[in-house]
């Protein structure tokens, strides 16, 4: 019988989460007569019965259900915690609520004590019962989460995260924490974010400029004078014959003087601006001794754990440093990139079809109730999209079939603002034209022209494309970018050559393939886009805790 | 029966991974009768039997454990196969060993055919088969991995990962992946990294100004006088009433000339160097508008998720800039970082007593052969170790306990680098002697000195101390800090004034006191130092893929 189980408190609080009581399938019906210890946030609260009693829809963020709570004006005064926003911890007993009354709620809790309220100024509140738009609660990203959308995706995100790392250890893949400082360039893959203390250690001895202003020539030739002097002291002493001792301490005065004229002429160099050397910046002062920068991709050093360890992923930020004002674009995002060794790109793409229908699947069983938050309150199709990716396989088709069937459909009458033909890298709008017309369902494009591709990729034998693939999916498009890495060192030579890139930074990379080379590949999700996906949300910046892009870094 | 079953192949391969063979409680003895294709390097290859055939181990990071494999001549050429490095896919049979020879092996591999081959040129292979001291291994960052010290810590990193993030799902918190980009400061936690893109942009305008001087005042005066000039033309032409076209075509001459005034006018104010204004650097220039660091924690972040979804971690990198040569500091490092709501400081000693503990238990289960290398190869005593942990509750005393006894111990004659007395900052070899010497075991102390903790840490009704915590482990001494946060807004604004900080910086994180504050409390554990407690290595450049550190970011 359901009520002979006892409500489970948090193993680290004295209280109960508000999940553990109402998501239960009977919604929390056989925890009534049970007295527990709640806490969280009031959403709305009303007093009623002319101030005899208040009813408050509590919610601290474990569900996005909110708990009923009845508080009688006997046991506190209801004022203080009517407000949207106020804290509460409240010990109480669970109830059926009476009957025709709340009819949603299948138990609420009836308040014996309050234990703690954390009041709210109603006047100042920035986030008050009225819905505030998503771009306005971008002002609040320390107070967002705690409305009802944030909330909600904070809670898919974390559920997709952990899918991610559940999904690929059961697969025996690694987690590799890549470098986010970085020396190497992914290929251009994107502006870079530069990471320095140079700047820092500029200002501070151009204050000191200011406050000590460096020697002159003519302290420096003070200086000089001085050393002189004491240098014709000394030797008048010597052939004076003076006594050892007071030879000795003018010994000591001359050395003195040119430690000082050392100290003069060095700090006579010091000019204000970054230390320069030949015209340009000199790197080597800077924090480690070159140019570094926030990683654009942890492929290539993910790479060479792959290349001893097999199997590894790596989730971690990445940034690019350009002026995107979209709703699809970052500064600082989060990349999923796993690598596998003897591994072709077959595999590969079953790889990342198996990832994706599983993260599908695992926010379908354990956040289907978020899930039903943002399909009411957002994209009314999100859920079907995920019970069809979990259920259908995915569409493959070469690069050249999908060309063929733009090249088609232009034939028909379609219109696409970017033309189409062989050789040019598919648009957004060829994406999801794709997946969402002509197939429905997600897709595989592969083996795409080597011209639009890094020189990483493996070359086919046709000579003119690679074994690389991408993954588009309905609503947002491309999810996920990868290929077979090109394993012989030859060909991976010429390619390098041939796109006129230097050999000398990739020479890490290249040992990868002269000692011990194995067939290998792997792909990149932008995990943002995933959460996108996932939640039907539009705005990129609405699915990261606390965006950044151009203009933008709060916090 | 055992050997009923079947060897498992990799989900993504056509391979199978040398774990699924030999991770299995009989050694693979089972599998014997079976063919499989095994991918991997040689480890070492002998050819014996004057060429007849050849003995390779091959390790292909699955495990710490090689699988013995045998090739015959007749199946392949055995010079390309023996190299230390050498990369092989081979089909093949498995076999029980001979007995008398091989008395580790359960079970070998008999090869039938020799897929693949990835050769290796042993002449300039960085990493011979001859063991390289570790410090000489950080050289070759990209193929250390390679190496059973750098994997097995891989795998044992790995392990502490997913158990970090298991341990908290199980547990009802919410990952939150705060910002690495930040414009806070986590209360002076240490020495920032500044991100920006000012440099590279003052870079490409001194080319610019090199390539294309900017105009002088010269040039700037004859724009002004050819304005001038148009101006009086256009005048001209309509005191002389000309036609309306002449005069409308005059007219359009003025403002081109007007706009090529004010683009060289612009273009003379361009000058060498990071963009000034009053005397400092503009950063309403740089890429956020505003000066950017690399975090030093996520802390005060996280704090805004949890007051809105109770229970939250953040497990990401966080940088410190600081000229640290030691083997126990990294430019870029790992934390995991939990923040509990409705949590006071014993609630979150429990916390952190349950997570270490839960780890320890989660490698003696997952990697215990990987333990085992380690314990053969550096630390004999991390085994019992992570026993210990797993098995003994975690002493806990206050820090005025922890200072009595190592006063104590002082008067015994014990002889500590740092002076002992109430209000001290515990130093490293007090810790390590309290863990290590006097209890032999975990420790927490808690309630320290105000004076040396952070303003937000809990004032305790004492008005001297504040509710922080350390937990102290043997081996690594500190291994995590927390505490209870402060929520009463009056007492952290005077904490605030008391420590001479800007309140202005803080006002997002004093709202989360302002409306509807919550008790709560967090701890961050730094994540290479519970690797380096639970490896026994001794260098924290060798626990982390690639470390970074002043003068080195390799890759």
């Amino acid at each position: 019988m359901a009520d002979e189980v006892t409500v489970q408190k948090a193993r680290f609080s004295d209280r109960v989460r508000i999940r553990s009581i109402l998501g239960r399938p009977d919604g929390g019906a056989g925890f009534a007569g049970q007295k527990v210890r709640i806490s969280g946030w009031v959403k709305t609260g009303r007093e009623q019965g002319k101030g005899a009693f208040a009813f408050l829809e509590v919610n601290d963020g474990s569900c996005p259900a909110n708990l009923q709570v009845m508080v009688d004006a006997s046991v506190s005064d209801l004022t203080k915690l009517v407000a949207t926003g106020t804290c509460v911890t409240v010990d109480g007993c669970l109830k059926i609520p009476p009957e025709g009354k709340g009819t949603k709620q299948k138990v609420e809790l009836s308040v014996v004590e309050v234990i703690d309220v954390g009041t709210v100024d109603t006047a100042t509140y920035p986030i008050p019962k009225t819905k505030l738009t998503l771009e306005r609660l971008r002002e609040f990203p320390h107070l967002r989460s705690r409305t009802n959308s944030i909330s909600a995706i904070a809670r898919i995100r974390h559920a997709l995260a952990i899918a991610t790392h559940t999904f690929f250890d059961e697969e025996g893949f690694l987690y590799i924490q890549t470098p986010i400082i970085t020396t190497s360039d992914c290929e251009g893959a994107g502006e870079m974010f530069q990471v320095t203390t140079l700047i820092s250690h500029t200002e501070k001895l151009e204050r000191d400029l200011i406050e000590n202003p460096p020697p002159t020539e003519a302290d420096v030739e003070a200086a000089r004078l001085i050393v002189k002097a004491r240098g014709e002291a000394v030797a008048h002493l010597k052939s004076a014959k003076a006594s050892k001792e007071t030879i000795t301490a003018s010994v000591a005065e001359l050395n003195e003087a040119k430690a000082s004229l050392s100290r003069t002429e060095e700090r006579s160099k010091l000019k204000p601006g970054l230390p320069k050397l030949d015209g340009k910046i000199d790197y080597t002062q800077d924090f480690f001794g070159r140019q570094a920068f926030l990683t654009v991709s942890g492929q290539l050093q993910v790479e060479t754990y792959a290349c001893g360890l097999s199997d590894v992923y790596t989730f971690g930020p990445t940034f690019r440093a350009e002026n995107s004002h979209t709703s699809r674009h970052l500064a600082e995002f989060w990349m999923v990139e796993p690598e596998l060794a003897f591994a072709d790109l077959e595999d590969d793409m079953n790889c990342a079809e198996a990832y994706v229908r599983y993260m599908c699947k695992w926010l379908l069983e354990k956040r289907y109730d978020d899930m039903e938050l943002m399909a009411k309150n957002f994209d009314k199709g999100c859920i079907d999209r995920l019970k069809l990716v979990a259920s259908t396989p995915f569409g493959r088709l070469t690069y050249t079939k999908a060309i063929e069937l733009l090249e088609e459909a232009v034939g028909k009458g379609k219109e696409f603002v970017n033309p189409v033909e062989w050789g040019i890298d598919l648009a957004s709008e060829h994406e999801r034209y794709l997946t969402e017309v002509v197939f429905q369902k997600p897709l595989i494009v592969y083996n795409y022209p080597k011209g639009i591709k890094a020189f990483y990729m493996r070359l086919n034998d046709d000579g003119k494309t690679v074994a690389a693939m991408d993954v588009l999916v309905p609503k947002v498009g491309e999810l996920i970018g990868g290929s077979q890495r090109e394993e012989r060192i030859d060909v991976i030579m010429e390619r390098i050559e041939e796109m006129g890139l230097p050999v000398e930074p990739y020479e890490w990379y290249l040992d990868l393939r002269r000692y011990g080379t194995a067939k290998h590949s792997g792909f990149g999700l932008g995990f943002e886009r995933m959460v996108l996906f996932a939640t039907g949300m539009d705005n990129i910046r609405d699915v990261i805790p606390f965006p950044r892009y151009p203009g933008r870094a709060d916090l």
